[in-house]
């Protein structure tokens, strides 16, 4: 045994530090399964005398990642701090002119700058590997690049942010409200130190946008992902929703249209008996449609410091035995550049109004939805004590053009309360 | 774009077929993709006259496949015949001594020849993929030996038939017997030409056996397999395991224990509300457990022409992208021979008895199962109109050794109609 590969890791939060611990503990069986012997050189993060419950004495220190990044016995840097922008950013860049490779959980830098990245990357023949920087755990990355490299994918759906599950599936088993659930999980520090990166769906988004990209040849694009997060998700609509049969999840679907690439990342609702209606909690699925392979499903924990240290080893082990792809499956510079779709597809919604207690009012909320087009497949009217009626409507499928034709020709009348509430259904 | 990687492929049935197929389709995709220009060179099948829909006068056409392995313009030979020994085994060990590299689906064959297989190959510096071999399109073996890698297994699971998980679901849905459904299957042509090669359980565990090898490290032992089929599962039992919340699978599972490695292929139960015991019909499901990363479950089509040839290609892709990993994740020679344990983990077991309706012979049921140290979760005794009372028995953990003795103790005695039903509840 001769082969070896250094490493330099900057960042020791949980991940990283898990990362430190795996290598530490496994010597021999990454040794046995790579034929290389893995060893970290040197490490960075911004406090040095913080205990981390890891002993980092045999490992060289740097303030700078940078400096981490240029070293000279360092083979791969491996990126765990985060942030689309800024020290992650430079470091990387850094990392991949001094010829290194780049093992990296960082999801929003890849949303934002990967396609950069990948082409500085492989014009000078190095890697950028980030199994980790989508859906924890899961093997989803090398599902796609290489498991599924037979087929065209024809969809990517899945549930990729585990703290809006955890919030929607409490949500429903507590019969909380969505402010209750918040606090609660924040509390439990479940969260971002910036919450809106999870219930915003922006984390969420971030993975979509790589997840794409290898799935359909194209270009990163985070920008054109229809996103919205779940702080509208109201227990009411989680109730009715389940009276219906559905479960409501943030959704992440991408899909490629005859006018562009689909992307949206919104709550949505799914049937309740199937694999992502039944996914409750914290954990992640990501469901891969391809040609020939039909439909294969993904589930594990999307976080959590050994499904994301895991991942990080996958790379790593990948690096170790000369596993050498393109940073997106596909060399950078052959990806498309897409024109963004905007729910094109059509698609089953459901509506939720409260209707004002006056005759004719239902007959005018029919026929608006019929007059853009749009027609009722399931109609429920509650009881009330007050002067609205909760109405619930399922459609047939419709684009959502029509319906918001119908919606706005709605806010027009006098026959409603509020403004309705429209999630699309998506078929899984 | 000058690389290129020739195949020749041996056996054109419905995986074979639908190999060309892809290739023929997706030509400019895979060269985008493997940055190799992926092309056939040369078939062989046993009947060169038959329409198989796929245009094949571009290739050379050879009736013995070691012939076809030998040839100069082939750098793969893809074996998709069949068959633990005989032609394709004969032709796969020709291909390695040419120094070809082999892509193929067949589990037969590495089950029983799997290690010597891989020592040929290695020595020779050459690859045997699988990934069709095992859960036909789900990308199993990539994510035990690539995406697990920094992780010990501890556990792998699975549903590996799906003609089998097929009947079983059949039989509770449709409230049929075992005979009834397998002779529906067998005329819808669901089971191998050998039927009991599925019902069996046969097939499965030849599965089970080249997945364990990848998850501890061990050699292929197909003979130290715990093995029952599902022929004497019945309809009685699927439905009183219902009644007491779980189904009825075929389940492999594979766990190393302080005696050996334990692999079991029978029927087991599992709770109804599991990822496992909601999986219905012909899909396949395996979950792989890893010491960091959990619980990772996977699910897809576990056969037909797409599935199965997707999975083909996948081995074939990464090949073209010279991804060059051993047969089963570590060198062969570095795999340990384990002796195999039978049953040494504790679990749970269903029992079903045909209680004489006698005073006495419920309490020298438990009496019996007391003395041998098996304590009793859960019992139900049913109504009954003849002279035996239907018992139901869920024990607490307990050995396979203690529950046999307790067996054993009954048998001795004349309260039992019948040999009671014993099967294992494996938690999931």
């Amino acid at each position: 045994m001769t082969r070896e590969l250094r490493l330099g890791i900057a960042g020791l939060g949980t991940v990283g530090t898990g990362v430190v611990k795996i290598i530490r503990s496994k010597a021999a069986l990454l040794s046995a399964r790579t034929g290389t012997e893995i060893r970290i050189t040197a490490v960075c993060a911004r406090d040095k005398s913080k205990d981390r419950g890891v002993n980092l004495t045999g490992y060289a220190w740097e303030d700078d990642p940078v400096t981490l990044a240029r070293r000279d016995d360092v083979d791969v840097f491996v990126e765990l701090m985060g942030g689309a922008d800024g020290p992650a950013k430079v470091a990387t860049e850094a990392a991949l002119k001094a010829g290194k490779d780049v093992v990296t959980a960082n999801k929003a830098m890849l949303a934002m700058h990967g396609q950069n990245l990948a082409e500085q990357a492989e014009s000078g023949g190095r890697l950028i590997r980030f199994e980790a920087a989508v859906a924890g755990g899961i093997p989803v990355i090398k599902a796609l690049t290489e498991g599924l490299a037979g087929n065209e994918i024809t969809r990517v759906i899945g549930v990729m942010n585990g703290s809006c599950n955890y919030i929607l599936t409490r949500m429903e088993s507590a019969g909380l409200t969505y402010e209750e659930v918040f606090a609660e999980a924040d509390g439990l520090g479940y969260l971002e130190a910036d919450p809106q990166l999870d219930v915003g769906g922006i984390d969420a988004a971030h993975k979509l946008a790589i997840l794409s990209s290898i799935a359909f040849g194209t270009q990163v694009d985070f920008s054109g992902i229809e996103l919205e997060g779940i702080e509208r998700v109201s227990i009411e609509d989680i109730r009715h929703a389940a009276d219906m049969g559905f479960k409501i999840k943030l959704l992440g679907v991408a899909q490629i249209t005859g006018r562009g690439l689909e992307q949206r990342m919104m709550p949505c609702l799914v049937p309740d008996t199937s694999a992502l209606g039944q996914l409750d909690g914290g954990t992640n699925m990501v469901v891969l449609e391809g040609d020939e392979v039909g439909q294969i499903v993904l589930r594990g924990a999307g976080a959590g410091m050994g499904p994301t240290a895991s991942a990080v080893l996958s790379d790593i082990c990948d690096i170790a035995r000369d596993v050498r792809l393109p940073t997106f499956g596909q060399p950078a510079n052959t990806l498309k550049k897409t024109s963004p779709a905007r729910s094109v597809l059509p698609a089953p919604y459901y509506l939720r109004m409260a209707l004002m207690d006056k005759p004719g009012a239902l007959a005018k909320i029919a026929t608006l939805l019929g007059n853009a087009g749009v027609s009722i497949d399931r109609m429920r009217q509650y009881g009330h004590s007050d002067q609205t009626a909760p109405v619930l409507i399922v459609t047939h499928k419709t684009t959502r053009t029509a319906l918001d034709e119908a919606l706005a020709a709605m806010d027009g009348t006098d026959v409603l309360a509020s403004v309705p509430v429209a999630l699309r259904i998506e078929s899984v």
